[in-house]
């Protein structure tokens, strides 16, 4: 129940440093019965991958997850699935130099602060190699969820700084979405944003992004009030992914200009007419879409040179060299997902326990697409 | 650990609905030998309060808070402290005529589907009513942060519909805040601001606003990452609040057009020469001022009459009468700072546990004020 | 989830001191639909009730339950059940003369070196009044589990000192247990003990004593390896009753000089040849009965002089009067029961979460009744 | 939080079947900078290590366990301990045939029921293999207690069927228990035992034992009322140990029959006069000698015929062959004593958190020596 377990039954606790030996985690807590192997967590693993475009960091991991327990004969056992991932491209002497230092918007300050030590190497636990483990989980939750429920979790990138991108919602576009290694909506736009990542990494630049993710077919009733409601549980989530900023809900922030008559989803026999509520009410579930949005801020590793401080205290300058995406959001799409995938899981349980499976809602509401 | 308990140390279990005896709430794990007496909860109830002003709900409850255990002779015992509040004005024959409608936007259709019933007074376990409850319990956690820490947790009304407000961040600023029953930190607009409201409620209608918060001398180390970030923690807490559909840190969405280069929060050994993080880097808190940013949206009871359904899945028209905000961001100031207290007393608590108070940081950088 | 929580879904937070305003608790988690009073409730705290024959205690409490939340119209809505207790007899000058001292056995000692101060009225909140909040709780428990699945949890007092008491554990033993107040099953013998209990009294002394409690129709499947264990959690939950210093499970200790060829429960098509585990294997419920044994030590408040220290370390004398019973034992058979009812409604909700109501088990045994 | 983590903020989750590539655990909640290897981990595994002495299980495993996180130049950072050990010498076909019988007291039936599935090779997750994960675990505690508290936690045998082990609790004796594979602080009755083992072995026969568990120099104020009780979660943590059946806290199921006045630890400015309570009061340790017990059933698979019933319910006869101790509690030392050690430290932690560590004890009584 620390800090790096997230789920209150089915359960993550994630390990592992960037430049240690592997990173990992355990999923405590699944249903028994589930067909799953190694080949169920890869595809993910493989979209959130470094070195799927020129775009994203040259760390070349093979990211091969491998199961240790928790299955037995193809099948979920209803035992902790734990898996691991090595670190096979781990050049920490790329580190050997800054390890002193405090790079300006890491975490590093953070750390020594916290804990009087910290293993420099990479960013350590700080790495966003860590969300490579919550990719792996979030598959077994993805599966879980769409084999019994036929839920999907899909998301994509909305806007790369300047760039907003638009989304038809409709199965064509969720097919462009994973057409291209930008989880861009609008293909046709790729070239026009990789020549601007292209001149950011010239300038030794970087920028910020939007990620967006819909659920679909959630059954209602998800969430606890009033601390564990479903939206206070993705935000959580969604904020714990690095360099995550802000969490939206369905209209977010906009709903501060907007009028009570304008903005409300009334019901109707046949659903709800709009869905500014993000299929979220009071913290539950209403059946309709869930959406959430997120903003991540720009890739704090540059290699413009910026001031900073020693471990001693000292001025110094940094320049951060190494591997790094212009843009952090462009593989934040799958981590976006997995978090919402696990939050969701957690809280079908939770619900099951509670509430059970048999209750037949009064009364069925087809639920509308939304905005 | 059920869904109305939050916090994993200094943990609030609240209870009680809207029109029921009482709503209250038990503080565990407070540390003992505090100060403590109803006289010191009783000032946020206060200004939380309905019926402060023309412009929030003419419900008049006296909000007087009673403790039943774990103080003897004025000082916390270590032991559980729990509270009452009693409900003095709940005229249930308000919400009669609704008791089997869904009043669209609220929580109703989303408790009916999750439980098969609900208690339909009041809005019940939904209502705005329990926030009084998470002020009571912040209270004491502002009460040891300051007393033990030197910290301040103080929020202002930010934005209400298309009106922004400015806040200078200096004391006079602050005192200007506490001035007027909207937390408006420009009170020369107050009348404006009413002028609007008074129009809205002659509308029929309701408006979003935007609150902020920031925590002034947090120590240095308060976080856990991964999935127990400071933020992530935030957040959540934030997004429990009723309406709230946005939880902003720092920049908050700005960082998504951000370029690195200059966003970045560089450090001297005079400080960090800016906050875009809003005082949080990986998950910890760095010593700066921590910069919180909520969206709530319209009020959903609202008279102008609408399409809904009834429980038994027929159309029907509901037009919600009863005493009603026409902007629940009016009362939202001291809720959020109340849900930023409980969170930073919980890491508080949970950095002492592993990292011990006698840590002195290395090194000491004074933490500039932030944007 | 600080100390004052039990349960991980059926979760019960208790409040309150001896000598305080009211104690009580909050049910947090209980399913949906539950019919439900203050009726349900105090059958069980009437039965745990002081004052119930001369050799209990003659604090006169009411012990009346009142319901703050969580029901409406009669039924659990699935919102917390808060309940309180107010505290109508509680005499504190009975304790001034003793506030400064550590009375032997009891926890004022380690009260006042963990949190530095302590409430010394009647113990504070280590009295045995606290557990009226664990009966109340545990009273919503076994109703649920006896109307959703018939499981029956039943106590009686199996030894008081040098006594040792049959129980034929038919249905007429069972209603001999509940005819006297000392729930012993064989009521002839109850003059003898109370003889036993009057020289006690006269003596200024007090006895230790076993109750036994067997839960019948448990659904088969209750308990999460290998922490989480069925077992494990009984065992917490009934060593966490004041004056309980050994918990058993099935034959217990008598197991260090079994043999394993004469100790086991073989399966037949027709069930379970005995039940030496005592209806649990590898921590989880096999649909046999649970039997579960503690061991009460002797009333820690004898009038019989002790040597003690006071709060500055001096060596002084102590002489407990007051109102206590010669022999804790004596009313916690219900409490017993509580503890065993709590445990089996949280695993039944964490089983139906991981694992689902609908699975049947394979093969069907019939659970025969045990030793 | 599920089944397979134990502790609040010192917390071991814990995977891996007998029979799968590797077994583990993840350690959260470390506090930072403690030096830390394989090597501070190996010995206790050494202890538990089957194949120590011809009577415990002829399995060969190296049990050499590695660090994959959390670790960075020979110190604990704060961040998740992952740790692995291979499963090196799993003969699975053992097992074949009788994995679709249900070993008689053994998890079997009950895992079948609960999760609909299982893994038989080995006993699978209910396999005592998993405790290896608790003592590489305890290890780690044991090392911060003893480095930072000077807390010394050491475990023996004391009773085997019949044969009873005097421990005289001084050096001498403890250096005896490490002298012998039996942990019998008796050595000069080891001959006699192991004649008693080899004819158990004979007869295809096992029998019970009784391991004891002393912590000395347990800082007093440890332990949360009223539910997280010291004693509670220790008696939950040994109960959770694969075999044991019972526990008791200091004088255990003797105080039935003692009588108030003589079993009381009276108080003198030197300190205690006795122990009986085994170190805790009011489930708050008071600084004397932490004393636990606990009772180990007979092994299970012993290769006399047994009745049992196959996965389709008919009856079958069922022999265990493989490679088992004839006594589980020869190995369960290290098992209990790092359970203890896992509580003790988690309890650690929470006290600092709430009470802090400055928090100077008034008064300062010495702790006495127990028994």
């Amino acid at each position: 129940m620390s800090g790096n377990t997230i789920g209150k039954l089915f359960c993550l606790t994630s390990f592992g440093e960037s430049h240690g030996p592997a990173i990992g985690g355990v999923v405590d807590g699944c249903p028994p019965g589930l067909p799953l192997s190694e080949a169920d967590l890869q595809p993910d693993l493989d979209r959130r991958k470094p070195g799927q475009s020129r775009h994203v960091t040259q760390r070349r991991e093979a990211d091969a997850v491998k199961i240790l327990s928790g299955v037995y004969q193809g099948h979920t056992t209803g035992t902790p699935i734990a898996f691991v991932i090595e670190n096979t491209d781990s050049r920490s002497y790329d580190y050997d130099k800054i390890k002193d230092l405090f790079r300006p918007n890491h975490a590093d300050y953070a750390y020594q602060q916290k804990y009087g030590l910290r293993d420099p190497r990479g960013g350590g636990r700080a790495s966003a190699r860590e969300t490579a483990v919550r990719v792996a989980a979030g598959a077994i939750a993805k599966k879980y969820l769409r084999e019994k429920l036929g839920t999907t979790i899909r998301g994509w990138c909305a806007q790369i700084g300047p760039y907003r991108f638009e989304h038809a919602l409709d199965e064509t576009s969720w097919a462009a979405v994973e057409s291209n290694p930008f989880f861009c909506p609008q293909p046709e736009r790729v070239p026009e944003l990789e020549a601007f990542l292209t001149q950011l990494r010239r300038d030794g630049d970087s920028i910020g992004a939007r990620v967006n993710v819909i659920a679909s077919r959630v059954p209602a009733g998800l969430g606890e009030p009033v601390y564990d409601r479903l939206d206070a549980d993705l935000a959580r989530a969604l904020m714990s992914i690095n360099a995550v900023k802000a969490v939206e809900i369905g209209d977010g922030v906009a709903v501060i200009e907007q009028r009570g008559s304008q903005a409300r989803d009334e019901l109707t026999p046949q659903g709800f007419t709009a869905n500014h509520a993000g299929g979220i009410l009071g913290g539950i579930s209403t059946g309709q879409d869930i959406f959430c949005s997120i903003a991540l801020k720009p890739t704090s590793s540059i290699p413009t040179p910026a001031r900073t401080i020693d471990v001693h205290g000292q001025a110094a300058e940094i320049r951060t060299t190494g591997r790094h995406d212009p843009c952090v959001g462009l593989r934040a799409t799958p981590i976006a997902e997995a978090m919402v995938a696990l939050v969701l899981m957690d809280h079908y349980l939770r619900n099951r326990a509670q509430c059970g499976d048999a209750r037949s809602p009064t009364p069925q509401i087809p639920a509308l697409a939304p905005r």
